[in-house]
């Protein structure tokens, strides 16, 4: 099968959209940086890289390697604030690899007149979510750029991992007949940080749901080591995850909107926004892609787990309309749920 | 021997000073981000972590894992763009461990409004120095951030290199009675930068002299696999690189400022601004502390080697007075070579 033509760009100027975690930015990201960075790791585009290295002896396993720059805005909010988010984003994006993650590095941005209070707070977030995930902050980089030229803190935490050997996990691999299964409520970073800038003046509590989420991977590769598809739904919500899956796997996906878990809360703000919370972004959801016979025995761990308490099975994958996502509505009808066109909610991790 | 206490930061905002490589940025790293995430590698603030995975079952070879942040203003300059930069200086923080830089990541923040061109004339640079250092840029994360919140871009760049066995080169190891060799020129990078912002109006060619590293570096190790110290003397310059060698190693340093190499177009950029060159930046020089029985050796390798080809012994490792690196001028007087105290040039890399 030839894959579909890489994207290109048309653009002349960076607009928001493209870091908006849909079409825009994959136009830039498939034209500009694979095109030009070109390589068999970095085309696949993984949230990770994966690779032996020859001169480690390594016996089957691999390292994983991810990197994110974190731009959250505000830094601080319900639940947690961008170190949180530094570290478990990495941490999540080497963990639906099947890795461990092991290593992080912190390369920090800070611009001029940053409260140190408010950066304190956040390294110690930091601190403690390492702690939390058992990796270690081992190497670091700080720069400071004048007032008006950066805001207030940008993060970059890249992370090394661990993946056993026989372990292989891609976008690639979702076949017609198997499950899709979310760990639990969906949409909660997104609302939290909707809410956290102030603009909804809502009287209700939206904490992000972020977390790690390795533990709960390593659980689930016990009872099923052949996962076929992981990813966190971070940017771009599960909506894009889906949508990249289908695309990658040459598939459609059927979702049964019904079996969705979203709070009452952010149901609300997406009634009040007219927004759809499969778009909105998680910082502890992942969406897994099983074989139909392994669906009850990954579910039933992961409902185990405390990352996946509230775990349901939510769709399955189907034979041709390659690249296709359907919704199944309440009502029984059916929509399509396509890529993010343009910015949603710009600056969310 | 106890090392020197921790420094404190006592500032409550984030001045320029804070990320321009000197005392300041020291304050800054050791109190909250050294102080917080607190451990052996990261502790001994190297430009690199460096460490062994169990899982890999390593035979003795380390893994060298590195990070930095760029966002030197301009980002086009004589010689190169933050491209170059990007890739360049982390593979040099590699080379400098005596690691073979293997892989990169690549993280992006984007200000909106970047022109697309721009962008790709730097993501080609990134491209063409990796090929030229031998490192593949294996994953990557892009954000774009709203106009006004960035300036144009930034670049992380985070890399993991192989430390083949026995190599332990740290900045703990300098010996009285120690040779130190710099490998030419000094302060291209910071007056090239300097030019490029127009402040000047000189009418001078001033070349970046960023370069990869790691093969002049693995000619040094095959001649001396004992090299005590090595660092790239970017921000902060050799004067930096020097003192943070004499303080981790409890030694003190004496330069002799006739031998060490100078371009006359930078001594003239630094008589005009009263500056000094030695706290200039540079991006393909590194400061070596050797055996004085191997200097010979390591400085013929040194030449002969077309990053090297203007290499020269430029002081000594003397006993007592840690931490002290003295300046033996042209008249025979000495003068105390301090590091850098606040701002001296923004925004370099």
């Amino acid at each position: 099968m030839t894959k579909p033509q890489r994207r290109t760009l048309k653009a002349s100027t960076i607009t928001m959209a493209h870091g908006a975690g849909g079409k825009a930015m994959r136009d830039l990201i498939e034209d500009v940086f694979v095109g030009t960075f070109d390589n068999e790791n970095l085309n696949k585009l993984e949230d990770q890289a994966r690779f032996e290295l020859a001169e480690l002896q390594a016996q089957g396993q691999k390292l994983a390697f991810t990197t994110d720059s974190y731009v959250v805005d505000p830094v601080e909010f319900c639940g947690g604030d961008i170190g949180t988010l530094a570290v478990n984003g990495t941490v999540n994006d080497l963990a639906v690899s099947g890795a461990i993650p092991k290593y992080l590095s912190c390369g920090m941005i800070l611009e001029e007149g940053l409260e140190v209070s408010l950066l304190r707070r956040i390294v110690a977030s930091m601190r403690q979510a390492a702690d939390e995930a058992g990796v270690t902050i081992v190497t670091g980089d700080t720069k400071v750029v004048p007032k008006g030229k950066g805001d207030k803190i940008f993060i970059n935490t890249t992370g090394i991992g661990v993946i056993a050997e026989g372990v292989n996990i891609s976008a690639e691999n979702c076949k017609p007949g198997d499950k899709v299964i979310v760990n639990g409520f969906v949409g909660d970073h997104g609302a939290a940080i909707l809410n956290a800038r102030g603009d909804l003046a809502l009287d209700v509590e939206l904490a992000t749901d972020c977390q790690p989420l390795h533990g709960l991977m390593q659980a689930m590769l016990e009872v099923c080591p052949e996962l076929h598809a992981v990813r966190d739904a971070s940017r771009g919500g599960v909506a894009t995850v889906l949508n990249e899956f289908a695309e990658s796997s040459e598939v459609s996906i059927r979702l049964f909107e019904n079996k969705i878990p979203v709070r009452d809360e952010v149901r609300g703000v997406c009634e009040i926004l007219g927004l759809d919370a499969l778009y909105f972004a998680n910082e502890g959801k992942l969406v897994v892609v099983v074989p139909a016979e392994k669906t009850d025995a990954v579910l039933e761990v992961m409902k185990a787990h405390p990352a996946g308490q509230g775990s349901a099975i939510i769709g399955e994958v189907l034979e041709g309309y390659a690249g296709r996502v359907l919704v199944q509505t309440g009502f029984g009808g059916e929509r399509i749920l396509d890529m993010l066109v343009g910015e949603q909610l710009p600056r969310i991790c």
